[in-house]
This record gives C-alpha cells, structure tokens and sequence, in this order.
C-alpha cells in the first residue's frame, strides 16, 4: 500500500506552503510512514474531486482517500496504532482540539494580515488571479491595502502569542519532552508564513523562536530545508 | 491524613470566588479526595507564610504544604496516582499548559477588564481596601474607570472565546467525554465572574454556555450551588 499526500504548491513546484499540508507531512514523519507527495493548484479541484473536497490535504492510502487536517491525523492514529502515537491517549488527542481551533482562528488569522498579499507572486499565474479575487471579496479590499501597517499586526500577533509564549518557557514542546500533533499543527501555521514571506515575525530571545527552530529541525531538517524564506 | 485547602474568601465567608483555587476544588472531588476549605482573606498573608507564598490556593497533605494551582494539581497526581487522573497521562499533562496559560493571560485578563470593579463591594472592609489599592495601582485608574463601557469588554471577551466556542461545538469537554484539568482550569474563570458580578456573560445558544452549565452541574451541583450570581 501508498500513500500519496495532494499538497499545494505554488509556481515553483517545490514551494509547499499549506499550513494544514506541513502538518500531515510532519504527522507522516512522525508516524514513519512513506508517502508520495503530489504538487496541487488552487484551481485543480477536479483533480481532487474524487474526495469530496475542494481543498487539500487529500490524503490517498490504498483504497481509502480522506481530506481535512485532523480527520487526517486521526485516521493516521486508528489505521497505524503500533507506529509512535500522534497524541499520547484519547485525552491528549481531545485536548488536541482546542489547539486546531486556536491555531485557525487566532494565530493563523494573525499572520493571514500580515502575510497575505505576499503570496500572489508566488503563485501560477492563474491561482494567481483565483487567489486574488477570492481573497479580495472575503477581506473586502485590496490585499496591499489589507496587509498595510505591518508594524501594527506584527505587534498584534506578538501580543496574541503571549500565552504559547509562557508555555514554550516551561517546557520543550506543547506536548512535553518530544513534539507531537498539537506542535505540527502551530508549526504548520509558522512553516506557512516562512514559506511565502520574507518578513521576521520572531525576535530571537523569544521561546517561541527557539521552539520554531527545533521544529524546523525535526526529520533530518525536513522543515527547515524545504523552500522559503530565511527565518 | 487529612487535605486542608486555604481558599479566597469574601466578606461573607462563603463566597469562595479565587479562579484558581476553583481548579483545585475541582481537581480535588475529580480524584475523590476529601478536604477541608479554610476561608482566607487578601490580607491575612501571616496565615499562610508557612507555605512559602503569599496567594492562595495553599495545599497542606499531612506533612506536605504547596501552592500554585498547576503544582498543586501535579502533586495531586503524582501523590495519588490509583485515583482518576487530572489530565490522562503524561502528554495530556503536557498538553494541558497551555490552557493554563491561555486562561491566565486572555481569558481571565478578558474578564479581569468586566469584573474587577464589581469585587470591592464584596470584599471584608480592610481587604477592600487593599483590593482597590493594589489594583488601581496596577491598572492605572480607579477601577470604575477601567471597567466602563462593558459593552466594548464583553465583545471583546466573546471574540477572545471563539477557539473554546469552536472546540466545544465538537466536543462536550476540553478533555474529551469527561472534564479534566483543562476543563477545570478554564471553569475556574467562569465560576470567578458568577462568583462576583452579575453580569451575563453569555447567551444560551452558546456552546460554551451548554460546557458551562454542564461544569456547574458536576459533583452535586458543587460550583452551581456554591454562592454567587445567577448566569
């Protein structure tokens, strides 16, 4: 059996920038798992059709296909229960939850104004134009326009990484010792800012910073080494 | 041996309204343990000096004094290990900071800004006193300034609540079927608010509303019945 992970790319084929695919490539790795990852657009839906989605990760693994990141992820924990756990117990993976829905809401919403209209450029012609639009009629303006002021939504992000902050001064990772789901799936929200943006979000004296790079080390450098921007 | 908790305590000695100590009162009948709650005033640091500290929650075991709610709650754990466990194991336990640090920083600092002003009133005179000083000089302003136009701060808490809003709507707990730490630590801060304001701080179609309710109900109706606001 294969598995094959739909991951989207931009122009360059090897610019792999999804927030919620780096955290199945990470979960894949944790897991030891083998996997073919397939370069994907904005604009191919109908090459992903086939999994009752629109969006990627798609997650292909012999017969069955699965796409959203933590339907993904638990499907990797119940399919392959003897590989390293994802999350350490039914409790660990509840408390998993609420890490998926602060990462998409408060820190990904944070770096969405700050990195935005960096991503055009980066992409295929016509995601190019998709993107745009989509994304113009869901901030309502410009992205130029949107991502204006930085020096204030970096100050706001900063501001709303305050409790990860204290937690990352206390202990290695989110889940303890060794990382797991919960730190993929923040690090997914981070591997997705350094993979479009040139800007610096993290001074070095910051926890946070520490964390992110261990994160950048992890699988050989897997993270660290795939293409972006120096952090 | 027998478990003695100093708890903050209002005017009335049964107003037991320290967010904190509410996490250890819960953490307490989760592992089946019996307890004294020694009511405790902002200004009697003498009483509890033994411990090391000046705040409570202060736990004594037999011979064992210790303070700060995540140690206490540790302690616990480590102590009675064939009790229920506060968190499922050691990555849960790891996995469980972070909501600490959350509830610290942005969710008691978003109820810190509706609230505080409500609490004086419900204080015995000399802790008002000392309340009201050592506040104000934190904030800035008298605490009636700091807290007015509540219609901005309750928004504001609304929007905070929207990770734990969307985490809920997909589980009845933070911790899974059953409440733990997490649950108990983030409770604490609503149990809090009911203690010392009337304020309504949500509305009923609220998924955290429903986990609420649900908090307030555990062990006999303990928090529910404890005394305090209507929510």
């Amino acid at each position: 059996m294969s598995i094959t992970l739909y991951e989207l790319a931009g122009a360059e084929e090897d610019r792999r920038f999804s927030p919620y695919c780096w955290r199945i490539i990470l979960a894949l790795k944790h897991k030891g798992l083998d996997f073919a990852g397939v370069p994907w657009r904005f604009t191919e839906k109908d090459r992903i059709a086939f999994a009752g989605t629109d969006k990627v990760p798609v997650l292909v693994d012999g017969e069955v296909s699965i796409h959203d990141s933590p339907a993904i992820a638990a499907y990797l924990e119940k399919t392959y229960p003897d590989r390293p756990s994802l999350f350490g117990g039914p409790e660990a993976q509840a408390l998993s939850r609420f890490y998926v829905d602060w990462t998409d809401l408060v820190l990904q919403g944070a770096l969405f104004r700050l990195i935005v209209a960096d991503i055009p450029a980066l992409l295929a012609p016509i995601d190019a134009d998709y993107f745009r639009r989509s994304r113009e009629a869901r901030v309502g303006t410009s992205l130029e326009e949107f991502c204006a002021d930085r020096e204030a939504k970096l100050a706001a992000l900063r501001q709303a990484l305050a409790p990860l902050r204290r937690t990352l001064s206390q202990q290695s990772f989110l889940s303890g010792d060794r990382p797991a789901w919960a730190d993929y799936t923040l690090f997914g929200a981070f591997q997705w800012a350094r993979c479009v943006s040139p800007i610096k979000l993290l001074e070095e004296d910051d926890p946070v910073y520490r964390w992110r790079a261990a994160m950048l080390g992890l699988y050989d450098g897997l993270a660290g080494q795939a293409k972006g921007f120096a952090v």
